[in-house]
């Protein structure tokens, strides 16, 4: 095994070595300009260390764990678009940059670029890949439709909640490690429990996620405190407090969350009050903490992996986690 | 061999028979609308009866077919919200009944369902086909973008044209009909020879599309006739035009394209003028029957189909590109 900046290193290295068609330029220069885009390439260095995990070669893997990547940034095209989104990571999107028939039509060959990629993966082993990756992609479309829905429906509960996550983020970092598990030869048991773990993981990340966004170090964030609040976003505090909250501070909670004459510093402190008054912050650490636990016990009944290893995608698990915590 | 109205039988029956999972229902309510709008369904046809032209059956090629047939509705979900369209087929584009994230997303969702139906092939064929759908998915992405980018480009050259309607619209109808040569273990001569029988054919019949538009019998066509010309389209009349028109007559024709204060009929009228005194009709004739004739060849080199099988092939070509001459 090796320390995770070589597999980050692997990865980028692949990246860059990605050959697109030169015409029409005004196809593929979005998709050049995404994928240069950088980010930390959790996704296929997930992929990459699940096949050495286990009897695997990360060299071999590399091809199928780019395509996850390349999969990765089509959905970001797209959701950019839907979500009318004008930054990411600091730069323009695509439809920003260009114009929404690019941002549709570049995602579009992305995607396919995505399958041109696991091509690579030896033959006998091409159906059973497709079938997670079509199963994970097909996953991430419902995640992001419930997402959109759930914008604008009344009442979402928190098990829709989490479903929607788990379709949106959780499935694939789920399907990265189950592909790297796969091409490693793990049992079909190893393959579901890191499938799992990866379910469970990506579920905790996203409500550690949402915590920070109302109880995080702005400092260290990157994002001003509130803003989920601000934009009226359906998260895992929101939906909580809503359950938790008595006849009144229901009733306040819709006011605020639908008041225009608000300004937007005393929206977020009033809701913030109700929040500290329902201890929010403490039920989503429990929710948070009770998935990463559920996490940990797929790791240890993994069978296939190392102590060594089993320690290494702890310690991925807690960084993904406690990241600014 | 089967008469023509059985094979498309054979897909009507396939596409009713899908199943698509039912939740969430805005995202797969979509998809189901637009399967279900019609067509001719020339492109499943074309696999399934080059699949039975050789050693092939049908029903064993019918999940490709019916991929390749996904696949066409999904570009056009993605090209009509891209378009602006808003009708096809009579009814209300994706986008137009429902909304722009949603003609996105289903449109994605439908590029990985025609993925999911193409694992039906055989397994020791799957990686020779999945190389010939991510090929031909690529050059129907590439054709689209051509053809936005013609939309604004000052000058664009008759063989620019030719290869964007090639990339366009040409590919897919080759592609089906080689993906049928492949299931039905035809030579590699023979798939080659029936790819460029569909690129020849499928050129032929945007050509004679072009043509129809400006020398068409409107009843029969079901649209007026001019559409092209007073939407200022690049068609291969308008690029032939450029290409032989005299000093006046061009610049009579760069006024007429980008005159706003013009009435439709008096626009539609002084370019078909400029049409006529260049013979534009016989010259695009001429390319058609070449490209037609290029086909033909094709169809004669074709080694493993009967004399009975090559006549059905020129059967359906002719009706492609003479249908109300």
């Amino acid at each position: 095994l090796r320390p995770l900046s070589e597999y980050q290193k692997l990865v980028e290295e692949g990246i860059q070595q990605l050959k697109y068609p030169s015409r029409p330029h005004q196809l593929y220069d979005p998709v050049q300009y995404m994928m240069s885009l950088g980010g930390k390439r959790i996704r296929p260095v997930l992929t990459l260390l699940a096949a050495e995990l286990f009897a695997g070669d990360a060299a071999a893997a590399l091809k199928p764990a780019l395509a996850m990547e390349v999969f990765h940034n089509f959905s970001l095209v797209h959701d950019d678009l839907m979500d009318n989104a004008s930054l990411r990571r600091g730069k323009p999107t695509v439809h920003t940059q260009w114009n929404m028939p690019t941002a549709v039509l570049s995602g579009d060959v992305m995607l396919v670029l995505a399958y041109d990629l696991l091509l690579g993966v030896p033959t006998h082993l091409l159906k059973e890949v497709l079938e997670l990756f079509n199963q994970s992609a097909k996953h991430v479309c419902e995640g992001q439709q419930m997402d959109m829905v759930f914008e604008s429906a009344e009442e979402v509960s928190l098990q829709q909640y989490i479903e929607m996550i788990g379709l949106k983020t959780a499935t694939l970092l789920a399907a990265c490690l189950k592909m790297g598990a796969l091409l490693g030869n793990a049992s079909y048991e190893d393959q579901e429990l890191l499938y799992r773990f990866g379910i469970s993981i990506g579920t905790a990340f996203q409500v550690q996620d949402d915590l920070l966004d109302s109880y995080g170090d702005s400092s260290k964030f990157g994002k001003a405190i509130g803003g989920d609040i601000a934009a009226n976003k359906k998260t895992y505090l929101t939906l909580k407090a809503f359950e938790l909250a008595d006849e009144g501070q229901r009733t306040e909670l819709q006011k605020l969350f639908s008041a225009n004459d608000l300004k937007v510093e005393k929206k977020i402190s009033r809701v913030m009050d109700i929040y500290n008054a329902l201890e929010i912050k403490r039920h989503t650490e429990e929710a948070r903490d009770s998935f990463y636990n559920e996490a940990m016990e797929c790791l240890h009944s993994l069978k296939g992996i190392s102590d060594e290893g089993k320690k290494m995608l702890a310690a991925i698990a807690e960084d993904l986690i406690s990241r600014q915590k």
